[in-house]
């Protein structure tokens, strides 16, 4: 397989440079990409210290590195682009169409894009991180009314990790509640949440994928046997089905890609 | 002032598309972007749907509305170029520069930056949530050289929001300690955490700023005085001084982007 040394520059965070040269690279199959991270990129000196790893790289593929750039200062863009490499830089691309369109000049300020924004918003993050935290696996179960969501599942079907991701991400307040054997052999909803819902939404997994999971956690156990993860998931789909709650296949979907789901399944509305 | 609607259009999470689009908005002040996502579009009735909201938002803005977009089919985004808006294609802009640079097809492939990749990738960012959580606030203090990194601060510094962040999108173990008064005033480092030093990393706040997220919490308490917020604060910046800790000041920074100043500054590698 062919290499390629791939450089994502940015001045700040470098989440945004990421995200930018990630999802263009998920195109190309067939390629392994070198990637090297170089955020806080903020002075002529440490582009230079940059620019000579461009360089010793371009020498050692004989090929120009791919360098994608999130770099907001002009005089660090221009430098960048006489160095040996092919550039993908966000602004230069799109900052003058924009103008355009907006009839207005751009600020050219660093860091804008993942930086605090304002304080409500950061704190709506914090405390809807603190509520997920204390609603994690049914461990609360009283005021659920102030959930934006509830998410049920059989044990390691992803409703944790999601619920963090939710919170974190859109400022959601997700509540998760664990679907024990007792609650699926009773069959109906658990009475703590039969009042709430219209905020319930399911997870599902294969079970299969769910033994294998639970066997790194519990090998051996009947907790991770076939059997057991093949009846509490068909139990929990039924509930799901019987009780009218909108659900998604967890098993081959990221975390990103299930909170997403939920936002856009349950119409949620970011708070970030 | 001015009101500009700006729609993102992705056929998946819309993940990328936003953080591509707001990372470019944010360079412009003074217009009030009304912004509405559209994700999962992935049919050509979706689009005719979203092409309807696009035309009645331009005949009501008398201005097209801008369109960031990561469709990756070629006859929705040929469609969406014949309506009444500015595109912004990422996909459209730079892959074909992309084939030539790499000699290789693009793969035109849906939803692949925010997919699941590999399921050991996931797994790892699951199993860093766990070891995360349960590490969470000093919670458990065995077995701590597991850990990438261990943070520390005064309680409500922002220690737990970015052990989070690191684990659920970098899949680093990340665990935290509290420093309460018992520690402070004792002066040296925590016994717990003395054979750890090289993974210690500080978070410090302005205390007014400390006080006010405190003060949420408990109106009126001691703990929320500005006083007792100065003197932590203080006892804790010696600290780090004193045993050569690292440290960033987390008051005016996102959580996104105190995650990656530890990850910067500490030299962690990424696992996802």
């Amino acid at each position: 397989m062919a290499t390629r040394t791939v450089f994502f520059l940015s001045d700040r965070t470098g989440i945004t440079v990421d995200v930018f040269g990630s999802s263009l690279l998920s195109q190309f199959d067939g390629i392994d990409f070198n990637r090297i991270y170089i955020p806080y990129l903020d002075t002529e000196e440490k582009l230079e210290d940059a620019i000579r790893r461009i360089e010793a790289a371009a020498e050692a593929e004989h090929h120009p590195p791919l360098v994608f750039s999130t770099l907001v200062q002009g005089q660090l863009r221009e430098r960048l682009r006489h160095s040996n490499c092919s550039v993908y830089d966000l602004f230069d691309t799109f900052i003058s169409a924009m103008e355009r369109d907006l009839e207005s000049h751009s600020v050219c300020a660093v860091g804008r894009s993942h930086g605090i924004g304002n304080l409500e918003e950061y704190e709506r993050r914090v405390e809807s991180m603190n509520f997920t935290l204390s609603y994690d696996d049914g461990a609360r179960l009283t005021n659920l009314e102030r959930a934006d969501v509830i998410l049920l599942g059989v044990s390691r079907s992803g409703k944790t990790p999601t619920c963090l991701y939710l919170s974190l991400h859109y400022g959601i307040y997700a509540a998760n509640y664990p679907l024990t054997q007792d609650d699926l052999d009773h069959g109906g909803l658990p009475r703590a949440l039969a009042a709430h819902k219209p905020l319930l939404f399911g997870l599902t997994i294969i079970p299969e994928r769910l033994a294998k999971i639970r066997e790194a956690r519990r090998p051996g156990s009947s907790y991770a046997s076939l059997e057991t993860c093949r009846r509490e998931v068909r139990q929990a789909e039924e509930l799901y089905q019987r009780e009218g709650i909108p659900l998604v296949n967890s098993s081959s979907l990221s975390i990103e890609e299930i909170a997403t789901a939920v936002m856009h399944r349950m119409n949620l509305m970011r708070h970030s």
